[in-house]
């Protein structure tokens, strides 16, 4: 069991950091604390000394304890800590496109002299809460953030205002937190959902299914290209061709949904666009298993145009994604922010909307109206 | 209990409505109808008789039964049943601004000989859904429609779409499901919480509270707009007094974190922003019993114009909400695009953005800095 002074330190250094005790600010009292935590003054005794003693909190001879000014850390920090240190926090880190953009990224910064961590929030909200936490309690100079669960409105918003506030600059990559008009570096999603669809109709393809994640931004804006492309070029969208799904069913909804399309007698789809390259290698799988050949029964177009795309027994059309080049540029800029030292809103200029184009191989094919009614 | 074959027949009728089976798709057989209920030949038959009787299936000498192709209703619909009908859907009914907004929209409406049906999905996913099927299913020539939950990914896009094949328009108001693109009538809400703030930092604030909704994109626009109005205006933005709530918590939060805020000594909040009006009405209950004053305590700005904010004992300073305008705005556009009878792309030039205005009245006061100390 944690001990009961450590507690009350978690729950102190947790309230400074999120921005609820400002910097000068009075902390509770001990007696109120004991309350509060239900302990006795002792342990609260022993969980401000040391607060205090790791500078969290400072003491002032007969008014009380205050919360530590820590924005003038960068001063006392580079004496003691010459290193320069960057986060880099991504959804995931070890798997599919995210070691590029990674890479991208790091070789730059190393090369300036920063030292580089690596964090991964799983996509979820208290992960992501808990790395921002240690950043803010850490020693960082900057931040290179993907944002986490992007669709919804992000209840972790306060870190990264304190983040300014304690002038620890930030760029987000891939999708961005709207309401706080960061530095981004992303794709032009919406396009890439349009090209992706408008590619397939040019070839014949008039019932295109997609398969979009929507607690990301970045499927909720491919779905919008998706529609957009069926508007523009006047094909009639069959709303049962759209299946969305979350992070959490990212492994059942996409087959159990597609395999009951497959399953239609009549409208049928006759091409797939996904979400990603990694789901068409999923329902790849599961399509072998079925007997169904990719482009012959079913044309796929996937997006990020990773390694898998190019590697995968049937090569698949995909859209660029910028990878390695937007970790540079988003590092080139997290060091222009940490070197100018101003707020976001003089550095704006600086993001990129990456334009998406399409890699065509060999999973998409003109649609042979002969064979499609073949059932 | 429903009796079986009712169960059967809404189980096929709700998979038509939602575009899970489409116009000249083949249903499944009865055996597979038999094994799937789990009841026996007789009462399929008694269920597909009906939907057959009822124009949602058709049958086909030795070839199965199919679904009915209603796109093509408003022809012989026009002649067994001459009213010309629209449906209003927001969120809210009897509350609010809510009246003004649908007084405005029916009163057009009536007088162009259009009955109005008034539905509410009390912000809710769930209810949304039965009142697109029911409209779906009933006899409607278009729908103005408020979003529902309007900051996340909807989960009922698939309905909107098989309105859009149905030939059926909607034009959205107050905030808009970006995917789709709609014809929408919403007010600039970046720009109205820009406002709000403004007025305040321009009087002496700075250390200005937020109140949002973040469910709905208004609240998650109108907090972009505070957070810009800081930045823009160089005022040092605290991460704590930015409070957020869900519709489901509007009752307790909003209270809550105020209390908290007050109960700071130091950077105490001299000014509040407010998602709405009603909002302020109910801080100003608690405000009242803890004895503090508006505005020479605290400033409260609201959101909306709306009749409390005038009759209130202390009038609010407002934005403006153009209420039985953007209804009537709304009614004149639906009624434009079911005579042109076109798709949403060629009448997206009609929606409209309304720019906020600020109504000045007695909750704002100008910081009297010997006041503020004063604790």
């Amino acid at each position: 069991m944690e001990a009961k002074y450590k507690k009350i330190k978690r729950s102190i250094k947790s309230k400074i950091l999120e921005g609820l005790i400002m910097p000068h600010e009075k902390i509770s009292s001990e007696s109120e604390l004991m309350r509060q935590f239900n302990v006795s003054r002792h342990t609260v005794r022993l969980a401000l000394g040391e607060l205090v003693s790791e500078g969290w909190l400072y003491r002032e001879q007969g008014a009380g304890t205050f919360c530590t000014d820590r924005t003038n850390r960068d001063q006392y920090q580079s004496q003691e800590n010459p290193t320069k240190n960057i986060a880099i926090v991504t959804t995931y880190i070890s798997e599919y496109i995210f070691p590029s953009i990674i890479r991208g990224a790091e070789a730059h910064l190393s090369k300036e002299g920063y030292h580089v961590s690596i964090f991964n929030t799983n996509n979820k909200y208290d992960q992501e809460k808990q790395i921002l936490s240690k950043i803010l309690a850490g020693n960082y100079d900057g931040i290179i953030i993907e944002p986490t669960n992007s669709a919804s409105s992000n209840p972790n918003l306060r870190y990264y205002l304190n983040l300014e506030r304690e002038n620890i600059p930030y760029v987000m990559i891939n999708a961005s937190y709207e309401e706080l008009e960061p530095v981004s570096f992303m794709m032009d999603d919406v396009k890439g959902g349009y090209l992706q669809t408008k590619h397939l109709i040019e070839l014949g393809h008039q019932h295109i299914a997609c398969i979009y994640k929507t607690d990301d931004a970045q499927g909720q804006k491919r779905l919008k290209g998706y529609i957009k492309a069926h508007r523009d070029l006047d094909i009639l969208l069959n709303p049962k061709n759209i299946i969305t799904y979350q992070t959490e069913n990212e492994l059942s909804t996409p087959i159990a949904g597609l395999k009951k399309l497959l399953n239609n007698k009549l409208d049928r789809p006759t091409a797939v666009v996904c979400y990603n390259d990694q789901l068409v290698l999923r329902l790849m799988d599961y399509l072998r298993e079925e007997g169904l050949k990719i482009p012959e029964d079913l044309s796929f177009v996937g997006y990020d145009d990773s390694l898998l795309s190019a590697i995968s027994e049937v090569k698949l059309t995909s859209v660029i994604h910028p990878k390695s080049r937007l970790g540079l540029d988003a590092a080139k800029a997290i060091i222009s922010m940490i070197k100018k030292n101003d707020g976001i809103r003089s550095n704006r200029g600086i993001s990129k909307l990456y334009e998406p184009e399409l890699q065509i191989r060999q999973s998409t094919i003109r649609l042979n109206k002969n064979l499609a009614k073949v059932e």
